[in-house]
């Protein structure tokens, strides 16, 4: 596929992308309540910035961008499971995401717990499912070694349960980078790295990629971070200042807010770096890379 | 392997799953508090039967059955997990469970969601990584598929989801059992399946032994809800009448005690017909399904 714009390519991929999820779900032969909670999650919107950095991916090896669709739509699950559960009562207990009320606010904490399972669940079913012309068994099961490596104790959970154990103590830049590289990075890097195996990437080229995601995903947080402090609070959809008020340990209270820019820009230049070793079509990916930079929200 | 007994075949793997579900957990490389938390339920003890009916299918084939190993430990992560998520304050609200201490009463609740989320994520990986002279990839995707679907909306979630939105109505026994047919069935189902699949069985057998495990999973449940009225509580390890007290629909509130007897018989009878159509050598398979009618705890 050919796009006139990054915008262009954003939308097709995202209308794709939530079709896909959307079908999923109500395919499902499940009651009704779950599926029911499970897509008002999935749909409240959101950046789609895992599925998409997974098309664009695909498109900078120049293979067809529907080769990532069932992919792109389990990795979305995954990071859409780890909201529902982070806003509970017992771990960030936020009413609100993105201005609509939390999963538990509307289907009480046990199907929200239970949604969060099944979204989990069905990320990988996803995965076994992708079509035999756009993935051999080996691929898809390389698939799920990424996916489950990178969501699970090793990547996102191991963050998440570093976030909530570092909450009582000051952390160094060591500490918040742990969190953060396991917490959101590795998902990011998942993204990127299932679009490489899909497209029959060699080793090299899927280290650089994983390492542009890294550098992507570090500039990813310092990015929200800045917004905490600078933002505005309509767009970001959140009150700015929470974590000062929260007393949580974030790239400007440690390396200043000049600091961190400087940080931010550091890892998008690194990133960039590592994107044109590749020798692959990059633009969509630089396009992305630029937007994390400069984002609003 | 050949066994002089049951005992010692069911001892014999047992052993090998915990030692297997030890090392998988121990070698992961997160922050200790999860890698604990996922233990401490992982070795609290139980019949281990989802495993053991994996080792018994493969047993039935003439098939080694530490071929089995990896899926039985993926199975019994996602049974902890389920019991980890069920205890929790927002679901059933136990605070034990084999007289232990629940996962959530040791560790918090927001470290026991992340322990059962960090389980459920682990099982797909270890199935990916069965050993090749074991399965190759395309018996590995079909193990994720079952795995997947008997544990996600489809199957134990869904069970679960019909069991809370139940609590607040009279149930009717097709009610009962949609919910014990999901929320413990179809992963007792897809212990045995898994272990056909891996054995290499056509579709027929595989019918035949879903047929078996699913009267075997009623049964096991029939049981249980006759322990609840007749059993010892040193030996079940919870309190005698509990079900009635929360009145819980069980088979006998709906059948009389005498009608959850006889229905509890007949599914092992129907069980062991299905059982004997395989033409396989079904001793230890037979064993198994007499220990649930006669179980004591």
């Amino acid at each position: 596929m050919l796009f006139e714009s990054y915008s262009s390519f954003a939308k097709t991929h995202k209308d794709l992308l939530e079709e896909k999820l959307r079908v999923s779900v109500n395919k499902l032969v499940a009651p009704s309540v779950i599926k029911e909670a499970m897509l008002y999650s999935l749909e409240a919107g959101g950046k789609r910035i895992r599925p998409l950095l997974t098309f664009a991916t695909l498109f900078s090896f120049g293979e067809d961008t529907r080769k990532g669709l069932m992919v792109a739509a389990a990795i979305e699950m995954i990071h859409t499971y780890s909201l529902i559960h982070d806003d509970l009562p017992s771990m960030d207990n936020d009413d609100l995401r993105r201005g609509k009320l939390t999963n538990h606010k509307v289907f009480g904490d046990a199907f929200a717990i239970l949604a969060g399972d099944a979204l989990l669940t069905y990320s990988f079913q996803l995965i076994a499912e992708i079509p035999d012309e756009y993935a051999d068994a080996s691929t898809k099961l390389a698939l799920i070694k990424e996916l489950s490596k990178a969501s699970g104790a090793e990547g996102m959970v191991g963050g998440q349960v570093a976030d909530i154990a570092g909450e009582e103590k000051e952390l160094s830049l060591n500490d918040l980078e742990y969190i953060h590289v396991h917490k959101t990075g590795k998902l990011l890097e998942c993204s990127v790295v299932s679009g490489a195996i899909l497209a029959g990437a060699d080793e090299e080229k899927i280290q650089l990629l994983a390492q542009f995601a890294y550098h992507l995903g570090l500039a990813f947080q310092i990015r929200d971070d800045i917004l905490d402090l600078e933002g505005v609070e309509e767009v970001i959809g959140k009150r700015v200042g929470s974590d000062e008020v929260n007393n949580k340990g974030t790239y400007p209270s440690l390396l200043t807010l000049d600091g961190a820019k400087e940080a931010l820009h550091q890892h998008i230049e690194q990133a960039k770096t590592q994107l044109r070793k590749t020798g692959l079509n990059i633009s969509l990916l630089e396009e992305i890379t630029d937007l994390i930079e400069t984002r609003d929200h």
